[in-house]
C-alpha cells in the first residue's frame, strides 16, 4: 500500500451518460500524470476514492428555452446532496449546460465545493497564453453566455459560430453522440469547425459541451486543428482537488 | 423524457481505476444496444440510474497469497452497503480476482444482487456454444480457481497458462495498465496469447481480469484471435437487471 494522502472527490454525471464514462476515464488519467509528475507509484491504492452518479436528468437545453419543460434542478441537486453524503469534499459536473444552474446547486449544497467548468477552463486558456477563441456549444449554453462571460473575466475574446453552425452542433451532440450515431456526430461537428477556420484561420475550438470531445478529435479533417478540451482541464482540476494538501 | 422503467445499479470499482472507468463506458454501451434492441429512442433519460465507487481497495492477489498482507473485504464491503443504501438493487463489481470474496460481500449485504463475473461468463459462454477456453489471469485467481469452477458447472473446460506465460500476465496487469504502461501490457498479454496458441491453436482466450482487455484487443498480432471479454459479458448483465422487468 502507498500512502499518498487524498480526499475524496464526485462526479455529478449522466449529462450523457457517454460523457460521464468518459469524464471517469479523463479522471484517471488526469490522477495517473498527477501522480507521475509528483514522483509517486502509480498504484491502484494511490487513487482518491471518487464516486461518479450518472442520473437520468432533464434535458438543460430544452429547461433553458422553456420553462414548462421537465427542469433538471431538483434531480442534481439530489444527486449533489447524495455526493456530499459519500464524503466528496468538491464535485465536478461533465457537463457544460448544466452550469446554468451552478449557483443554485452550489447555494444548496453548500458543503462541497462544485467545481465551474467554464471558469476552470478560461483560467486555464489564460495560463496557455490564449486570447482568443471559437466556442462550440449547446444552444443553452449560448443563450445564457456561460462561456462567453467566464473568457471575458480572464480577456479572452470569444469567437461564436453563425446560426448554421449551431444548428449542426446541436444535430451532432443530440443525433449524433447522444443518440449512439458517431459518424453523424463528427460529420456535423467537422462541418461546424470548417467554417469557423473558413471565416476565422487556425483558431482554437473550445469543444465546450462534454458530446463534442467524443466525436471530433477522431475526425480525419480535424487532424492539425487546434481543439481545446474544457473537459479535460476539468478533470485534472479535480485530481489537483483530490490531491490538495499533498 | 422518455419513459423506460429501470432500476437503480452499481459499481464497485477501483480496481484498478481504469478498468473502473472503462467498465463504466462498456455499461453505457451495453445499455445504449439494449435500447436499441428493445426499440426505445436512445436518449440520456433512457439510461438507468447508476453509481460507481472507485475506492482503494487492498491489492486482492496479494492478499490472496499472504494472510498478513492488507485485506480489502472489509473496504469493499463498505462501499457496497454504501451503493445499497443509494438504492442500487444490484452491482457489479468489475476486477476478477475480487470474486474471491464474492459471496462474503454477498452475505454481509444481502439486500443487494452482487453479480458474479465467473458464473455470468461461463453463462454467455455456454450460450455461445463454446466447451473449450484458455484463461487468462491473476495468480490470485488462478490460487483459488475461480473461472475453473464457474466453467466446470457448465461443462466448459479450462486451458491454463504455464508458469512462464502467468508471470508474463502479472507483469502485464501490474507493470504495464495499473502502473499506465500500456506497450509493456501489450508486449506481455501477447506473448502469453502466442504461447497458448502455439500449444492449443485457435483457442479461444478468456481475458479474465480486467486489466487484460484494456491492451490485448489493441495489438496487431492479436488481431484475429478468439478474444472472450468477461468485462463486457458483465456489463450487458448489469443493463439487464437495471432494465429488468421493462
Amino acid at each position: 500500500m502507498t500512502h499518498v494522502a487524498s480526499r475524496t472527490v464526485g462526479i455529478l454525471a449522466g449529462m450523457g451518460p457517454a460523457a460521464g464514462a468518459d469524464f471517469a476515464r479523463l479522471f484517471v488519467l488526469a490522477c495517473e500524470d498527477w501522480l507521475r509528475t509528483h514522483g509517486h507509484a502509480v498504484v491502484d491504492q494511490a487513487y482518491p476514492a471518487h464516486w461518479m452518479a450518472q442520473l437520468p436528468i432533464a434535458d438543460r437545453t430544452r429547461a433553458l428555452a422553456d420553462p414548462q419543460a421537465p427542469q433538471p434542478l431538483a434531480a442534481m441537486a439530489q444527486g449533489l446532496a447524495q455526493l456530499a453524503g459519500l464524503g466528496a469534499h468538491a464535485v465536478a459536473m461533465p457537463c457544460n449546460t448544466a452550469h446554468a444552474w451552478h449557483a443554485a446547486l452550489q447555494r444548496q449544497v453548500p458543503q462541497v465545493e462544485l467545481l465551474h467548468m467554464p471558469q476552470e477552463t478560461a483560467a486555464e486558456l489564460r495560463r496557455r497564453g490564449l486570447d482568443r477563441v471559437a466556442l462550440l456549444a449547446t444552444e443553452g449554453s449560448y443563450r445564457i453566455g456561460l462561456y462567453e462571460q467566464a473568457f471575458a473575466a480572464q480577456g479572452i475574446a470569444c469567437v461564436l459560430p453563425c446560426e448554421a453552425a449551431r444548428r449542426w452542433l446541436m444535430e451532432g451532440i443530440y443525433d449524433g453522440v447522444k443518440a449512439g450515431d458517431l459518424p453523424l456526430a463528427q460529420q456535423r461537428f467537422v462541418q461546424a469547425g470548417t467554417q469557423l477556420r473558413a471565416q476565422h484561420g487556425d483558431i482554437p475550438l473550445a469543444m465546450a459541451c462534454t458530446e463534442i470531445p467524443l466525436a471530433l478529435p477522431q475526425a480525419p479533417e480535424a487532424q492539425g486543428w487546434t481543439l481545446v478540451d474544457p473537459t479535460a482541464i476539468l478533470a485534472a482540476s479535480l485530481a489537483r482537488r483530490a490531491y490538495a494538501g499533498s
